[in-house]
């Protein structure tokens, strides 16, 4: 079966390229003695995931719990939630988790690791704990190597934990700097760092430039979208994820409306111009949205679209696509091979 | 059990808010004798599609198809789908739909308009079908009253299709110019138009002023959201969402970071600032948003928030949280009440 002839709007997947882009980055990291971890938030899919271990990653990276605990039923061994785990009832299940698989976690204060100790120690199980800096990017993590060695320093003195090392999100130049002093700092205590873990897709292509960062973890080189595109880590015939739409509506000469709106695309734009990119009609903006309609300006393009007609779009990012459409419609050699419920998606916990 | 003892994030839905809600506008609507039928898509519940038919709604509205089986499923009869139905497969569904309940859908083209007749003749059923037109929204919906007069002798001259009006969204002072030229051009050719539907949330108080405008179709009313509070439409303490969240980190003295970002909030700002607003914190902005993390800026609080404490936010679009969730847990009397699956989530087509 064609693509073309499914119901809209769909998220298609093409599995060739999945593969390609994993077999890619996964080679480079190799070529650079990088450890790869990636980040499931992209596709929330086991069966990718799968694809990602089988072709050579550490592990994986979830970004909460609910995530970990799918990923965990369905056979991963080795997860690393990047998040701060607080709060009796998740500390509950992170305790049920770490007695089945390897598991670790970052932290960026006393309250996560306190919490995280008591939960393993009086449950009798034990997890690893990253501490997570800044690099730049404003979301947690630390703000100097001094504020790392404490918590460094606390995570080693109790019970349950295993410290496992730094963590930051995305690398960028403020990271080796960082990890350098904080490195010194914990060798005059004689506490080793086990992992430096960094990551981010549009600079996957400079990991090897971060001297003592050892791990990297990318989410969207698999599907890639419109703003890996702008970023140049990748190029528009290396994306893995469309979403074919279909024109309900050509109100005026110039305007056309998809039947996918920011209930499909999200509203993330990424600093990009409209929301998403159409492959058959490069020239046409999709200038706005409502919830389930996709308002395009057509005038720039000199064939414009009937009532009827189905579109193709790379959306402008593909990890929030992926979280609101409980399926994927997955291609090889450009037909249709499975559908996939999107096993991880909407696990807000 | 108080809704603070709940593991975050999770969306609170203050049922006795929502009773308040539906009465409200279901007196003033019915003081004004205009017909009353609610947009399902903020709340995707057929519990309170319930509540609002109870309340005196002549029926309901919904965006998709899939929502319109969920509901038709849980017992609503009378169900408008203001959406342009295109292809195959969705006009087999709709076709096997109004076999079991009195529907409605719009329509702005002849294509699709032949399309539901095509359908509906061969099935040997009836739908009826509103035409859409541009009040200056710039979505769908024909641009002048010649358009709808064409539109309209046509759906009275198709089998399968009953003519039931003129339809827009939102209702503007350009709303009863149209309509008025449209009734007078049709009326020399012996249609009636059966009905003329507005909607909207933000000036569903003026709803008495459009002159000729016979239904009201809002959505958002129900739980309000920042962004209806800021149009005057609504107070906050008539809304009746809330997001409650836990601060996961302060990694400065002004900055604190939420458990919940776009995947929850959606990245949806409505020209507003920032992501939502905090009732324990009400001069704190939520400046930025990563899928998991709210970002936040606590420099103008005097108190500031410490790791682990728990905030409510309103979200600044109730009916996008909506979507993102799979469950909503609903109080009465400020107590946990029940915990109600979105049964109409995610559904894209």
């Amino acid at each position: 079966m064609s693509p073309k002839e499914l119901d809209t709007p769909c998220v298609l997947i093409d599995l060739d390229r999945v593969e390609t882009n994993i077999k890619r980055l996964q080679g480079y990291l190799d070529a650079h003695r990088i450890a790869n971890r990636p980040h499931i938030k992209t596709h929330k899919l086991p069966q990718i995931a799968r694809m990602q271990v089988d072709a050579g990653a550490v592990g994986i990276t979830c970004q909460k719990l609910g995530e970990a605990e799918v990923m965990a039923d369905t056979g991963f061994d080795d997860i690393l939630i990047t998040y701060n785990i607080l709060g009796e009832s998740k500390l509950h299940r992170l305790t049920q988790l770490a007695k089945r698989i390897r598991l670790c976690v970052s932290a960026d204060s006393d309250v996560t690791i306190h919490g995280l100790s008591q939960a393993c120690a009086s449950a009798g199980t034990e997890v690893g704990v990253m501490i997570e800096f800044e690099s730049g990017k404003q979301r947690c993590g630390v703000q100097t190597p001094e504020e790392a060695v404490t918590l460094a320093r606390l995570i080693t003195s109790q019970p349950g934990l295993r410290f496992e090392g730094l963590l930051t999100y995305p690398t960028t130049e403020h990271t080796v700097p960082f990890v350098d002093k904080t490195r010194a700092l914990l060798k005059t205590e004689g506490i080793e760092i086990p992992c430096v873990s960094g990551g981010g897709t549009p600079r996957m292509w400079d990991a090897h430039r971060w001297k003592g960062v050892t791990e990297h973890r990318a989410g969207t080189y698999v599907y890639g979208d419109r703003k890996t595109v702008s970023t140049g880590a990748m190029m528009f015939d290396e994306v893995a994820m469309h979403v074919l739409t279909t024109v309900v509506s050509r109100p005026t000469a110039d305007r056309g409306i998809l039947d996918a709106g920011s209930k499909v695309f999200s509203s993330d734009t990424l600093d990009l111009d409209g929301f998403g990119y159409i492959l058959e009609y490069p020239e046409a903006r999709i200038y706005g949205q409502s919830e389930e309609h996709g308002h395009v300006d057509f005038s720039r393009c000199s064939v414009k679209p009937k009532v009827g007609e189905k579109v193709t779009v790379i959306p402008n990012h593909a990890c929030v696509v992926t979280n609101l459409v409980n399926e994927v419609v997955c291609l090889k050699n450009g037909k249709v091979y499975e559908v996939w419920p999107v096993a991880a998606r909407g696990l807000v916990r």
